[in-house]
């Protein structure tokens, strides 16, 4: 899985149009201050271990947000963060069992919007040092494929 | 290279922050509307041939403008898009070429984005099917690499 996670000021979203792969039962719109936004891309290697997956991405996701210091997540599917994308029916199911796992911290709203759907967004990112981080997630119990390096960015 | 082309109601940045690896003269902020904004990572094997891909790039992005009809472009660039990530001075080098190459387009508006520093920025993606395309640029005179792929996504 590749994330990109970047503090916002806002995010919001509206969806405009389904593709051949929507999610049907949705929240067309909706919007977030101060929040941690969450680019995601479910990947194929994913799919060996969901579970693993979700619970790596979701204890990243909520370290990010407390080091941030908000309790406000924006879960977003982003296909284009990967070359290697998990069936959608896969994707589907890690970013729900995501905003559930992410649901369980306290305090915490966490919305998500919907995959598969041409979305119009406006961001605007915080700009500070640890304002934008990407991440790649591999799930843990599987080998890791030489062509793919466990990267971490921070610029 | 890695291209994440968005057709944008708007696009503002403002530099916060150097990093190590700041461009010294640079535009601090400035903002485009109803533009193509380019994230772009430039990668190393772009640096094997740098007249190549800043050729190909120009001609994708280009190519972008004139169907979605807009002649406003803002290049961003953007190290998340990549986990390889050429040397900064080739990425400037890319970059400036490839201001200079879309700039020979008449009527055409183009804008920079400084490399190497922390920014805050505003984007509003339109959402329409073709408001987000991936690309990614290899150099034309040299092999493939086996791990990478040729990939386009329209979603
Ligand atoms: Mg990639």
């Amino acid at each position: 899985m590749q994330l990109l996670l970047i503090h916002s000021d806002n995010i919001e979203y509206s969806a405009q149009k389904k593709t051949p792969v929507a999610e049907e039962e949705i929240i067309p719109q909706d919007s977030l201050d101060e929040a941690l936004t969450v680019f995601c891309a479910v990947e194929s290697s994913d799919e060996d271990d969901i579970e693993g997956t979700v619970k790596k991405a979701v204890a990243e996701i909520l370290e990010t947000s407390k080091k941030l210091g908000t309790k406000n997540i924006m879960l977003y599917p982003y296909a284009h963060l990967s070359s290697d994308l998990s069936s959608p029916k896969a994707a589907v199911e890690v970013l729900k069992k995501m905003e559930a796992g992410c649901s369980c911290e306290e305090d915490y709203t966490i919305k998500r919007a919907p995959f598969g759907w041409y979305k119009s967004f406006k961001l605007s990112c915080k700009g500070h040092p640890l304002s934008e981080l990407s991440r790649t997630i591999t799930p843990g119990d599987v080998e890791e494929k030489p062509e793919k390096k466990q990267v971490t960015h921070e610029f």
